[in-house]
């Protein structure tokens, strides 16, 4: 099994694609049905008291999720999130990124299905566990 | 069984809380564990193709569900989401507002359980369906 | 929209396909988009305590899900579930049957999505909330 | 971190509690934070065709949770599962045991919460993907 494509052409896809969203975000490794993705904290992402928002490490998540998976089938800008689950575990900290760390447990012709793992950056603790099924739309 | 916040209380109370978040929403009807919340999509939400993204639709059931909760409960800022799952079913509209229309269907003394139809202003379609658990904090 | 089985239709060919479940479960009410099954409480259904067990909740969710399907497709046996989601919310009082009230929220060609609330007969309280997604094969 | 409870103790509290369920399940392996539970697949698990069906499958990812649960905290029997959401992924081969492989990602005083991947005996491919909330009882 090899990748579609690496950290750097994910990067430059989702650049290209959804700048005003991917500029907080890097691939930063991309491995067989693996990905690992990195959110960089600004103000925008923070909620009263320093922590991350939940929709800010949904958004990571969901990132992760794509990444993984356009990492193996290459780049499908209309791949589209069909269901996510999510449970936020600790609070994280304030003022360290996020890394999610996504898996590919299903690679199938018309859905995906993963999850991820989001901890603060140089921490074990799991901060939050999502798991995403995307429908991948027909091959021309 | 009374609400203890209306639509007009829980504006003020979540514009002072989140102001960066709450400018894009509007507590619209307040009943006994029920509430519908508006989401004024603008730029920022929208993905290639003028639809919302799922993120922003994540944000309004999150919203909407703790819109539900703080009116029955009053404001306790820090109740806070524990699980959230949502299935996205069709692609919204662009440039009209999304619904969210919450209701609450456990409330106990440490968690919240309930669910939200998101759907586009004067639409019956369900373009997503959450689910939410908010984790209440003791009270004093 | 209209019903393509009715409550006896559906009854049939579930006792058909699924004998050992089906003698558990009625198909009471079906209309377009929705359905009501009930479980017929035995003790094989029961934890200690009288209590229904989580497993048997997940069997009615995912059977009234079945239902209000084949109500809308017809009696397509190889539907099948790809995701489900339940809360448990309180429980149930031993020796009542219970009532899965199913919806559905999307009926695509090949993706099925909807809820169920599972309640004692002659209850308002839900005691569980199901959502569950069939994956529809593709037609002959 | 230790566990409270090993295999052999695990496997003896569940058939003193659970009778008719547990017989069909061993708890085989307990670590820190992790437990595998193998279901004995026999006639009354299986649906036309052979295959596991989705209930036994999610009875499975229940108890495996429970397992890893009680490994840590010890014999606590009123534990109850609050949330559950499982992505049916590949069928099951007809006549071979399937293994829960379950860990805990967070213990805390009053909830738990953890993930359980399903496979068959000596396969890699993951059957199904569990995540489980459990509310643990106030200790006296």
């Amino acid at each position: 099994m090899t990748n579609a494509m690496d950290a750097a052409s994910l990067n430059a896809f989702m650049m290209a694609e959804f700048p005003q969203v991917a500029r907080d975000f890097r691939v930063e490794r991309v491995a067989p049905m693996e990905a690992d993705v990195r959110m960089l904290i600004g103000e925008n992402h923070l909620r009263p008291g320093g922590t991350v928002s939940g929709p800010s490490m949904f958004t990571l998540g969901d990132l992760a999720m794509y990444a993984v998976l356009l990492g193996m089938i290459g780049p499908v800008a209309l791949a589209v999130t069909t269901n996510a689950n999510i449970d936020f575990l600790r609070k994280p900290e304030a003022g360290r990124d996020l890394i999610g760390a996504a898996r590919l447990l299903k690679l199938g012709k018309t859905l995906a299905v993963g999850d991820v793992l989001i901890r603060n950056e140089g921490s074990d603790d799991v901060l939050a566990r999502a798991s995403m099924t995307y429908a991948i739309p027909p091959r021309r």
